[in-house]
């Protein structure tokens, strides 16, 4: 069952090692838990439905309790504590896009304000309900979950939009294809979600982001249905597409997306090499991006996250005997490690692992083979767990991202992180922050940061605390000219840093096209752009 | 000196071989070559100008003739036969962005329009003038085609739009660079051309179309500058970029591109491989599309067009002996011609040539070497000279293009070269017709498709014709779903159709971007968008 106040399946947890709690509580001082409010409490906060009553709709409390909220970090405090403030009046389960049509069609003649929802996995407040005297429609995708049609010819399926990451992937590989989007949020993000928020895959390097993937599909909208068709490429005026891609609910809700697929690979192996330092391990995976090797992946840590993932991974003994190794080989105190992708047919792989390899050595990485690869595939999607297993020894983990031209990705990575680290000095309170890149195109590169601190006294002295932290790491995003956010998305969090980004007339044009699809605000009011 | 009446340097011409005039002859009848006008009597017929004196306007006759027409079919007609009809009331050459704005704002303030030049190579009528109460500026960015930054760790280079492709490859080269961006009309079009119409260039499979290629820049607007800053990927909402991409000077003019650059290849060269027939050449190279093999180019010459091309070749004696190997081994009447673009590392360049090698030997190819590739590099850009060549034989050439998912690329080549074959069977005229597909995705292909047809008795006849036979190709583009344009965008001529594409949501849309940049229609008015 999914939990109510948390990520993810609550039959999966993660225990933290002991050697990550001593290294914690070294760091930031022993934790001390804050106390998790029940579900019974919660449903008695929910007031009563300003929607009428309709078949589509359920006004059901925990129904409402269980669309309230996404996965940022205020989001968890708000659920932790079971202050969630605002509920959706009621939420619909719509099963086709007809359904969704004469939904907004009431909310348009109701004077309704609707939140579109896919997986509920926002970290930025795609999806929470703000102050309206409107009520407030959330309208979830997810029943909206099946193949539509299969274009062997062309490698497109058309698929619901409501459909998960697994249940895509389940659709297509008994027929042999997969989409390869992988998002760390992949077991309940959905394909809509992807669409409106504009993500990015852990192995995007192969399969490219959601906008190449995105071949087509239907959103309807308050102006009635907007349809568009798969073309290869087109020269036909501004592409539509990317129009609907990112508008974060804004513009309509998308119904159904045909969606670029590929074969199943034949052969797939994620191996991990350490670089001495930084400088090296940029250095080659700049070179790697701009030679356009044909991997499907390229992920390297930091020194600070390399240090903490070897910490926290446990197994004392066999990192100590691997760090003699590498030490003994060049890699010592400094080195960075470097997960690499390698997805495709036997001739392909054989072909990218001997150019990486040669590339590599002249940057003096050492090859450790396979296992540590493996070890991050199995795990590729338990982060967001470990969020929770931290969250009960008392501390707080959040992430953030950016994308930025190779010559600025150090200095901003050094200083996002100093900026966390002393985020808390009034506080006298320490800051864990690591980060890595794990996008990577010739022009530059993601760089996502990790930061853990200590929970505060009270709920609201922790939500301080972070929101101390966001806006001294979005003040740095901002100040080194990266974007706001590489795969998250704008929402409610990253509204205010979005003007430096597309500039006044980039705003002005967004918001004409919100005022020619919605000018009542009616579609997921506030987020994307402040109303 | 560029000619004023026809494409390209007036230096260089094309010869027709006799065995293709043979050949035009026994097909299409003798041709009767119709009168060309001489510049001076064009000069007569240029009225006065509406625009008043400005140091950045030229109101010069024979400027405002050469800036009135592009190089579409019905252009041809107009300057051969010097009835222009209209032209600009003047022509201004500013040498910065300040410089443009100050134009739009002097046209804001005086009520004229404004048509954005760059190149003059339109085949859709992107910059002709039409019939308007107010004076029409013509804004020629030819003067800004300076490179403006270098940033090697990014591969970004920051160049003027009225940079021409010769002069842009010339600015990358000497530090290692190309931008790789080579349509055919690549000797005079432009950057800001390149991006206001969504252009593909030959080597898209390697370098992208110009949408990949486009990492920012700035548009000066009626409203005001927009300046789109250079980030490697980003999620924070709808990508401006993709407006401006297609925008066709509807929204403003681009003044600067920055672009993605790739270092020079180590290896480069072009083969040619003959199959049986059209429907193995289309499934090789799909599979190779789909199997995203590391090539620069793909370019399968249906059995009309390899026919035709060796015909129009020469060679008499070479292209028999060519056929009977050809034929001996499998390739014979049906035979269909794939030239094959390899760039890249010497490494890269060696497995690509092994995997094509291996994969078309499957569909049973016959290898030929590097002969006709080579000889295709040399003339990669002479198509345009040829054109001129056939006409002052009495013939008319044109070509047009679409793109559509694989499995419609049989069924759509077919009709829409029985279309053009059919299309004057009224006037008892043949028409030749050939396609080749040449921008391939793991999707579909683009069609390109040559028709040749007598000139008629007069230049109005002639029209007529063009006007019969494009409408009934751009009906099949229709009926089969491609998109009306790959290549060459909308312009006027293809504006009609534009709505089949974009659905009635999706004009919407556009014309809501139209009304924001530009309520007044002033910028490049009728174009993209029929007012």
């Amino acid at each position: 069952m999914r939990q109510w106040n948390s990520w993810g399946d609550s039959r999966v947890s993660m225990a933290v090692h002991p050697n990550a709690r001593v290294f914690l509580e070294e760091l930031l001082g022993p934790g001390t838990p804050l106390k998790d409010a029940l579900l019974s409490d919660v449903l008695a906060t929910v007031p009563p439905s300003r929607l009428p009553e309709h078949p589509l709709i359920s006004t059901d409390a925990e129904v409402r309790v269980r669309h309230a909220r996404g996965q940022s970090l205020p989001d968890w405090l708000a659920m932790r504590s079971g202050r969630f403030e605002l509920f959706p009046d009621g939420v619909a389960l719509p099963t086709s896009s007809a359904e969704v049509a004469e939904l907004l069609a009431l909310a348009k003649q109701h004077d309704w304000t609707v939140i579109p929802y896919g997986g509920g996995t926002s970290v930025v407040g795609h999806i929470n309900p703000l102050p309206d005297s409107r009520p407030v429609l959330t309208l979830s995708l997810a029943r909206l979950n099946h193949l539509i049609n299969l274009d062997r010819g062309s490698q497109l399926a058309t698929i619901g939009a409501g459909a998960s990451g697994p249940q895509l992937e389940a659709l297509l590989k008994p027929h042999g294809y997969t989409l390869g989007h992988f998002p760390q949020s992949f077991e309940l993000s959905t394909l809509g979600g992807w669409i409106a928020s504009r993500s990015s895959g852990q192995q995007s390097l192969q399969y490219g982001r959601i906008e190449q993937l995105f071949a087509g599909g239907r959103v309807e909208t308050l102006n009635g249905s907007l349809v568009m068709p798969t073309l290869p490429a087109s020269s036909a005026g501004p592409d539509i597409r990317e129009i609907i891609l990112g508008s974060e609910g804004r513009f309509g809700v998308i119904t159904e997306a045909t969606v670029r697929i590929s074969r199943l690979p034949e052969r797939e192996e994620f191996r991990v090499y350490f670089l001495p330092d930084f400088a090296s391990a940029e250095a080659a995976v700049r070179e790697i991006a701009q030679q356009k090797l044909p991997l499907s992946m390229l992920r390297v840590s930091n020194s600070e996250e390399t240090r903490t993932q070897l910490i926290l991974a446990g197994h004392k003994l066999a990192i100590a005997s691997l760090e003699k190794v590498l030490s003994w080989r060049g890699a010592g105190e400094g080195k960075c490690m470097l997960t690499v992708g390698f997805t495709g047919s036997n001739d392909k792989v054989r072909y990218a692992l001997l150019e990486v390899g040669r590339l590599l050595k002249q940057y003096d990485a050492v090859p450790t083979g396979k296992t540590l690869g493996t070890r991050w595939l199995q795990n590729r999607y338990k982060a967001p767990y470990l969020r929770e297993a931290l969250w009960k020894l008392g501390y707080a983990v959040d992430t953030l991202e950016t994308a930025i031209d190779w010559p600025k990705v150090t200095s901003y990575t050094r200083d996002v992180e100093q900026a966390l680290r002393d985020g808390l000095s009034a506080e006298k309170e320490s800051v864990l922050a690591f980060s890595h890149l794990s996008h990577l195109y010739a022009q530059g590169s993601s760089i996502y940061t990790t930061y853990a601190f200590r929970v505060g006294r009270s709920y609201e002295d922790t939500l301080a605390r972070w929101n101390k932290l966001k806006a001294a790491a979005s003040k740095e995003i901002v100040r080194h000219g990266g974007t706001i956010s590489h795969q998250h998305g704008v929402g409610r969090d990253h509204a205010p840093y979005l003007p430096a980004e597309k500039g006044e007339q980039g705003m002005a044009v967004l918001r004409a096209l919100a005022n020619h699809f919605d000018a009542d605000k009616r579609l997921n009011p506030g987020k994307l752009l402040i109303d």
